[in-house]
């Protein structure tokens, strides 16, 4: 079973990913834990094309184009064959990363970015998505109070950004509503993850 | 004007570009000819990526995202800019070859690799298509003979590939009847100036 953890900054989906992967790991499954480029080195290298500095140059439609192949090549050589081998396969982010960021909060558009990444996945989709709800206030709060938590570029952005990649999740709910499941990220992590691990039995048990 | 040169292994289009551009130029036109990655350096280091011997693990989709991620940049910082100057570019090889070797020739289909590549042109196509046709035979004898040419991977794959290729160019012309014009590459190499002048003659008065 393949199974996308999406979200905003600040929904949890680390702490959630470890928990989650714990548990169903006691209940005696194997999980295999992923997120892009995830040490495969071609997608690694493109990551590094992605995220030089100097780049300043580069155009929206060859980023996306960039992160469809990376994620063609994690798709190909991690996660098919661990789903092959009959594990569990936890994504932090997936296809649905790229239609709520570039598609929709950068404008490029949720259909344009949707047929790159049909052509990069080729049909493997994930049989079920998380997406951790938070409101960009409560989500950015977080990550504020955090000393942890090292903060990058998209953490910086505007709010009004924040809430583009909200309103963004909430149209791919409507597209995909059998794959996708919301899930109440406000809530305890106790809360969320009783939740979750609800969501992937219920999933697994095929109902 | 954005004219693209297509053409098999051996078509000649190396010397037919070159005889283009003075002649084009001796008439009054500025012209930049140029390929991809045309050094463009974010255009550069994805090839890179793509020609890497050591990335035996390189997936056919991974490449082809590569390739359009390559020629994205090299269209937004090379041919686009040199178009809004009021030059004649002249592309050795652009989207046609990726439709006819990867769609076709290597069976990703034309349809799918077309849709990643529509993408990352968003509308800029060629003016004019100059597709040098010559047979697999013809083509393969001269590059044999020509002790200049390094000979590439391409050149060396089966002839049962290189009519793969043919075919999937003449399926282009056939799906795109106005943009794309047939040469027979297999004429002498003034002819075929002579023929193609012509056709790019005609098409800048607006014939």
């Amino acid at each position: 079973m393949f199974i996308t953890i999406e979200g905003g900054e600040g929904a949890g989906k680390s702490s959630l990913i470890g928990q989650l992967a714990n548990t169903m790991q006691d209940k005696g499954y194997r999980v295999v834990v992923t997120r892009e480029p995830g040490g495969i080195p071609i997608a690694e290298k493109i990551r590094t094309v992605i995220l030089d500095p100097e780049h300043t140059t580069m155009d929206a439609r060859t980023e996306a184009l960039l992160y469809a192949a990376s994620r063609r090549q994690h798709l190909v050589e991690k996660v098919i064959p661990a789903l092959e081998a009959g594990e569990i396969v936890i994504c932090d982010r997936f296809v649905d990363s790229s239609l709520a960021y570039q598609g929709h909060a950068r404008g490029l558009g949720i259909e344009e970015v949707w047929q790159i990444n049909q052509f990069a996945i080729a049909g493997t989709m994930p049989d079920l998505t998380i997406y951790m709800d938070v409101s960009p206030e409560v989500g950015l709060s977080r990550i504020a109070s955090n000393p942890d938590r090292e903060i990058n570029r998209l953490d910086l952005e505007r709010q009004s950004f924040h809430e583009r990649v909200r309103e963004g999740y909430h149209l791919l709910i409507d597209r995909f509503p059998d794959r996708i499941r919301r899930v109440d990220a406000e809530e305890t992590p106790d809360r969320v993850l009783q939740a979750v691990v609800a969501i992937v039995e219920q999933r697994l048990s095929g109902i």
